[in-house]
């Protein structure tokens, strides 16, 4: 085996989700996010990796609130686009049809397949990252591709595996362990 | 969109990679997780998200060291393996052949794709669980398989990506985005 220098590339890809932050009608921002993990079930909650000098960051420290919104793949240039800019240096708002959260007012993205609203439970600083961690305060999904015991139906919809730079990946074929042993 | 009850399967398919905790030559444990995300290149860093029970914790927590190994999809049925079994219960050493790092005393998995020698940095109580935060001390990867731009090679290889109990899924087909706009 050689040696790696971006680590990070033995752990992609990884499903790539828009984070909304900012509140809706004051100021909206969307990014791109494939640094992200589920953590805990009591209480529901999920980590973000963010940049020190992102925008959203800075919006969720402000607001306390953001949004996880699972997207089809359909919307790859879209995702890209929010993922490859700074909100910093222009207004990404529009990039996607959009509206309040529910329990946030965080903005939500209007096609997504699924949706967790979350409120700012902690920080932990990192060298060049802070680990945003969010308690979910709803979690909610289209049903026409959403099954409760099984999750998504990737037979009908996929959603995008970042990968590197503009490479996406679609999730592949299904592979039942037979639990045996 | 219809509220859910287990929020993370909104997340899931994720990579599963299998955890080496302990100390070669005296106390060795595997698990499987996909809880883990890659969070800072600077300093290079991870997280898992371990169940405060778990015998993997304990085992980091006593010496410091762990390892995150990245499988081929032919190994899902050990993958599987260790994942539904508690090393308090059961010996888990031999499920896969093992040896010890060499950044690490922690045991790596022999016919991984790629290993991840990790420190522990830090830990955050989180309910539930407790957020592991890695530093990774050495990353290497099987160059047969593995770009240094691009990551894996998903034509030649694939990875297993967690659905949910013993349903897992293949990394799909390759989606490159415009990146125009």
């Amino acid at each position: 085996m050689k040696e790696v220098r971006d680590f990070y590339l033995l752990l992609h890809p990884r499903p790539a989700y828009v984070i909304g932050s900012g509140r809706w009608g004051e100021r909206v921002n969307f990014m791109a996010a494939s640094w992200v993990s589920p953590v805990g079930e009591e209480p529901p909650s999920l980590i973000v990796a963010l940049g020190k000098e992102s925008l959203t960051l800075e919006l969720i420290e402000i607001y306390g609130e953001f949004t996880v919104n699972v997207i089809p793949i359909s919307l790859v240039e879209e995702l890209y686009y929010v993922g490859s800019r700074s909100g910093r240096d222009e207004d990404k708002s529009r990039v996607f049809k959009a509206e309040r959260g529910e329990k946030v007012s965080a903005p939500i993205v209007k096609d997504s397949l699924g949706v967790l609203e979350c409120k700012l439970m902690n920080e932990v600083e990192l060298g060049d990252v802070k680990l945003v961690i969010g308690e979910v305060l709803s979690a909610k999904a289209d049903e026409r591709f959403f099954n409760e015991r099984t999750g998504w139906d990737f037979k009908k919809i996929s959603i995008p595996l970042h990968n590197w730079g503009r490479g996406f990946f679609k999730v592949g074929e299904f592979v039942m362990a037979k639990g045996k042993g």
